[in-house]
């Protein structure tokens, strides 16, 4: 019975999804704000007609796998290499001045604290939350734009990949402040040593890959076999080295993306992407949060909360960016593109409260940023994009993905 | 954590289904019988690397429904109108003949008896386990051969559909016989009453797309429109009208089956369907199965279980097919094309154990069947149709469609 409950939301989410993105699109906004739109409305915080049971959150899970899949397969390898050293600096960046300006925050309010106090602690938790940006929505929007595999574009994807694993660092060195067991080393070698693995089993599939795709080009068997690679890296990078799924899958759409079929390849997911496993994925963000239990006695910390995170990520990432040398535009682009915030927030934040450095309610203040970032972004992005198209820039390294880009909808 | 373990176990089936599937291509049959025995292997049976989540279950069932409504999507409507009566009668011996070479099988055994005796009733079931055909498999066949919307293929799914309706048929009225509160008329009504139904909405919802599509052709609003309602219809029958889901997807697909886009609808959801749910519906087969477990010591009576049960449909089905007018050959196709069995056999003989009617032993012999049962096919349909070509009969109607039958694998 459960499954057929399940398919009555996935009926409802597909079909509100798709309404609510057109109705964004119609209103000058990128389709997957009004996706993350529909989960509100048809989640407990308003019509209540689906519930972010298990299996939507395995759906959604598979979803945000295939959308960094995705974005893997469309990386411009020669422009990954020309940015990945400024996009690593972007996202140092990128954490500190969140980390900073939240910690300062929570001060502001709750009044000043020295180095090591209970107090302290819990101010830099505060600003700890605010360090991971959450790439896939970004990556959705700048999809729609056509403006994924561009330089900014790599550049945020870069950053973002980055900036997961620094926060992870941040997070686990934060909590060995309080807790000796945690272990920063140990964390920052297992990153490492994955992304070791990464390059030395990545060489060898891209081998095998290329001989199977030289043999038997454009077959079924070469987008299923880069789906079997892409849950398999996912499951390495989570299970054996505490490296985020959706990185392990970013990593083999790398892997896979100077194939000759990786357009081939891409165009299937995309197709998996958009007809049921996207909609779940961005629907979901809005189902998890039920707006009527907030708790509005922390409105205004919120309030501020939410501004000082996404202008933190401006300043931090956008500074970073314009200091390196790119345009003024670029930079707000950048800076705005790394607004966003996700699941990763609320991991940290229920991490805090385990270790007794968070009070529940400041979930009310996460889920406001998770909302609002993530509706804003692609919204923010889209006019960004408008004001001058970076047409410099665009990927004319993939010409076959033109047709992708322009795909009706 | 059970996420993580979900995606392994997707990867791990992905490449076992199509590696396992182009090893059965190699040898002459067909990839669906290579993906079911993939499931055998990596599930309990063999290597016991995957097991049957509620959540591979969930995406299997997904799977099924999207086959059920790419079914429909090709069916030739003037060819099904054709064929309707004829798969009626046809639907109904298959029925009847089982029924009673199962009944009579068991007495054979295990000794004859009077009409009303509890071991008469036993007997009976053993006949109704025998009656409900599995279509899922016999589709996925007929597609791989490029057959699905041919006379043989459209009588063939129109007798499953129908045969699956008679069986549950049958199997209220055989409870019936000993529980006098299941009520046979009942079922009738609400079965009769999701055909009328169906024909109302669909009429409306045909309108509706053939507007949708004539204003928006070919782009993605189509195909996901579409999938809702797919989802929408399998859960209403299933629901409201205790309608088997995959019927209601079947029908969702007949609906949309003259649009003029039904082919790009079809090919999308094909794509979803080989990439991961197909895969994953296949392999659940052989997963839910654990041959060590299996009850060897009515070893004797599962053969012939399963070989009555397997010429049952062949007599009952393939008889039919010839009194009204078919070929020799097309009849013997028909009677091969009914001969799985699938999930329904295992909820028939639940419901029997539940009141009492089954020993649980002999579920050694339901699984049988539907293992056997469920590889055979393929290879004794294809090697029909090898023999010679139906060519007077191959859907002309759907031109479009010729590319998808070579797809390469």
């Amino acid at each position: 019975m459960d499954t057929l409950e399940l398919i009555r939301s996935l009926a409802i989410i597909i079909i509100f999804a798709k309404f609510f993105g057109l109705i964004a699109r119609k209103l000058h906004a990128p389709q997957v704000a009004g996706e993350i739109a529909a989960g509100l409305i048809i989640g407990p915080s308003l019509l209540n007609w689906v519930q972010d049971t298990d299996i939507i959150k395995a759906l959604a899970e598979i979803g945000v796998i295939m959308l960094m899949f995705s974005a893997g397969l469309g990386t411009n390898l020669r422009q990954l290499r020309k940015t990945g050293a400024k996009a690593t600096v972007i996202a140092c960046c990128g954490v500190f001045i969140p980390l900073v300006l939240g910690t300062v925050l929570y001060m502001g309010f709750y009044g000043w604290a020295s180095v090591g106090t209970e107090q302290f602690y819990r101010a830099l938790f505060i600003g700890t939350i605010m360090t991971a940006t959450s790439v896939s929505i970004t990556v959705q929007a700048l999809r729609e734009l056509g403006k994924l595999t561009g330089l900014v574009g790599t550049t945020i994807v870069g950053a973002a990949i980055i900036d997961d694993v620094i926060g992870i660092l941040v997070l686990t060195f934060v909590i060995g402040l309080k807790d000796p067991s945690s272990n920063i080393g140990l964390v920052a070698l297992r990153t490492a040593l994955f992304f070791a693995f990464s390059v030395g089993v990545g060489y060898l599939c891209y081998k095998l890959f290329k001989a199977l795709d030289k043999r038997y080009p454009h077959t079924r068997r070469i987008p299923i076999a880069g789906l079997a690679l892409c849950f398999g890296l996912s499951y390495i990078a989570d299970k054996y080295f505490g490296v985020a799924d959706i990185t392990g899958a970013y990593v083999a759409g790398v892997i896979l993306c100077s194939l000759d079929d990786s357009d081939y390849i891409a165009r299937k997911m995309d197709i998996n992407s958009y007809m049921l496993f996207g909609p779940v994925f961005f629907c979901s963000i809005g189902l998890q949060t039920n707006v009527r239990t907030l708790d509005m006695s922390i409105l205004w910390f919120s309030i501020a909360f939410v501004i000082v995170a996404m202008v933190g990520k401006i300043i931090g990432c956008g500074g970073a960016a314009k200091l390196l040398g790119f345009t003024g535009e670029d930079s707000m682009k950048i800076g705005a593109g790394m607004m966003t915030r996700g699941e990763v927030a609320l991991i940290v934040s229920q991490k805090g409260l385990q270790v007794g450095m968070l009070d529940s309610k400041y979930f009310t203040s996460v889920i406001l940023l998770i909302i609002i970032s993530s509706i804003l972004t692609p919204i923010v992005l889209k006019s960004l994009y408008a004001k001058r198209d970076e047409a410099d820039y665009t990927d004319f390294h993939h010409p076959v993905k033109a047709p992708l880009r322009g795909a009706k909808s």
